[in-house]
């Protein structure tokens, strides 16, 4: 089988090493130079995407920002998996919005505004604090806005004309405005549905953010009222959108219900876990659906959590030593605040996984790693 | 950090599978071509060895029988880990023989012989059956014979001058006489060495050959005093070479007691379960240690199994839906006897992994995996 990734990122790395062992070959297309290239190698392979369709027996996508261009081409092939409508509505908060309403799973009271007087509509209907989001292209912190007071809002809207104006995609920008839900904690689930409507949901994490960022997520798979709830809202979703790969969904947990913050229609950062901590990874399922092998089991190994490392490329060779550590570069160069790696511990048990994580963030060094010694150390 | 690895096939390619997080790029120099090539990609990277060797900071090998001429050239690189020796050692049984000798290792007893007076000297010396094997370039099964009645003497001794006389290595042939060990099972494991001495032992695996070649390989981690044995064995021998990298050795259980049958001197067949049962699987490990990085942990992460796929380029997919089945093909063409790939399986505990193990065994093709239900139907 062959595979062509929509996106040259470390997520299609990461497939293409999960696929190696299965005797798939993947390539991945780079929307930058529209040239296809070996993920591995980065060698390029071939000079456009027309061959690039041509050679794989199914596509996929590694992120949701991908011109409609591109998605409608790879989409007329019919080998794109998840569809073209499933990979768009995970890049526009609008119809992401418009799909949990009609799937009836819980998220935040929201308004989609698109200009002065639908802004100044929603504010006076929604409860402050509000945060506020660009339906197309904002995500890890980008295109958001908080709206703690009235008196910023003046201020506020010119900054989201200015950042509408500054759009590139072609597309009708608007943004969503949500009240600010006073969560207890971040968490998020990534599932898989194969092509027969077959699911099958990782346990939950808990993420810590780090300036909008993820910087920690922690699967210890113990909450299984939260786990129903979560495998529930991916079934509904991932239905709806006959979806086939692997889907991560993030929730705001408030008290024992969980709100949908939003989904990404792709394999996500915070599993990465899986690498190390379940049956099958989320790399390997997701290439599994979408050449219609089974689906592996996502179950939980054994605790485990994942640290990113971002705008380093260089850590403690010691941290090796701590047993369980396994360190994944992406081999991309340096530059500030961009995802380098990861960094996966895992323990037989929840403490002996808290007391690696600890001996850990004690190696790391702050500067690159803030906050992380702080969230390790109050497990 | 590169590396480059002296043999092109499965165990190169899973080293650098292994290598790809931690940022080390590995080549492969093909004996046969005299070409470098990405074990990955398997495209041609270099046209000679020198340059090969210039490319390296390390340099290893992924089997024992490698010309004394491109050992010597990487000897003198300064880059050879393990020493050329060491490799020597492992490819030689006079030599491997000599070695656990000098280090007091219990093998089975034994003569060598290159002449037919040491020959007919030898089997007035030991007690019948006897196992004949080749010093050099002999594996699998290949270069063996087995001696159960005197009268088979002058009729194996002709096989054998023959087998001599076909030689194409260029070093003295002989043949290493052992007394045949009424072993009660065969196991192996798979240990690592650092540069700096440090040594770190994986479980011992329980091994089941089918026609001379390992059908199955379980990994239980259960027998303590075993395991302290082989441990031992490990360091001695490992020091002895001041060896850097993973050496396998393989033993026959006599009772509570191990006899070493052979040692390797690379990542082997018995230590494929690493990659989904141990907290660093094995080809991680060999390359942490040639290029001077932390060992990981070898524990058990869980019981696991390895069945190798032996002359087959297909298993049913159905297979795939066991939870914890994973599959490693190694992009070889097909070809009688071949070894084409393995399949690991794993359980939280050993009842488990035994049920997964039989449903597994049930759905794989009898005349592809000969033998494989009935080892596995009766643990």
């Amino acid at each position: 089988m062959k595979v062509l990734v929509l996106g040259a990122g470390q997520l299609a790395r990461m497939m293409a090493l999960a696929s190696k062992p299965l005797n798939i070959e993947v390539r991945a297309f780079d929307v930058g130079s529209n040239q296809v290239v070996d993920p591995l190698s980065t060698s390029v392979v071939y000079g456009d995407l027309s061959s690039g369709i041509e050679f794989a027996d199914a596509i996929t996508a590694e992120f949701e920002h991908i011109s409609h261009d591109v998605l409608a081409q790879c989409q007329a092939s019919g080998k794109l998996f998840p569809s073209s409508q499933a990979i768009k509505t995970g890049g526009d908060r609008r119809l992401e919005k418009a799909l949990l309403e009609e799937t009836s799973v819980a998220n935040a009271t929201h308004k989609v505004v698109a200009s002065k007087a639908e802004f100044d509509q929603a504010l006076s209907s929604l409860t402050l604090p509000l945060i506020l989001k660009s339906a197309l292209a904002g995500y890890d912190g980008k295109g958001q806005w908080r709206l703690k007071d009235k008196s910023q809002a003046e201020a506020i809207w010119q900054d989201i004309e200015a950042f509408i104006a500054g759009d590139k995609s072609g597309q009708a920008q608007a943004v969503v405005i949500e009240q600010m839900v006073p969560f207890d904690r971040e968490v998020s689930m990534v599932g898989v549905r194969s092509p027969n409507g077959e699911t099958c949901a990782y346990p939950l994490t808990e993420n810590h953010h780090t300036n909008g960022v993820l910087s920690v997520s922690l699967a210890l798979d113990e909450h299984q009222t939260l786990q129903q709830q979560a495998s529930a809202a991916f079934d509904k979703i991932a239905n709806a959108l006959d979806y086939v790969g692997v889907l991560a969904i993030e929730f705001f947990q408030v008290g024992d219900s969980l709100l949908v913050n939003e989904i990404a229609p792709r394999v996500h950062n915070s599993g990465h876990w899986t690498q190390q901590g379940a049956d099958t990874c989320q790399f390997e399922n997701h290439i599994r659906a979408v050449c219609q092998l089974p689906l592996g089991s996502a179950s939980l190994v054994r605790p485990t959590a994942m640290i990113n490392i971002l705008g380093t490329d260089t850590v403690p060779n010691s941290i090796l030593a701590i047993p369980s550590v396994t360190v994944h570069w992406y081999g991309k160069s340096k530059r500030a605040g961009r995802k380098m790696g990861h960094i996966n511990v895992c323990g037989q048990d929840k403490n002996e996984l808290f007391s690696r994580l600890k001996q850990l963030a004690q190696q790391l060094p702050a500067q690159d790693f803030p906050e992380v010694a702080d969230y390790v150390n109050q497990l």
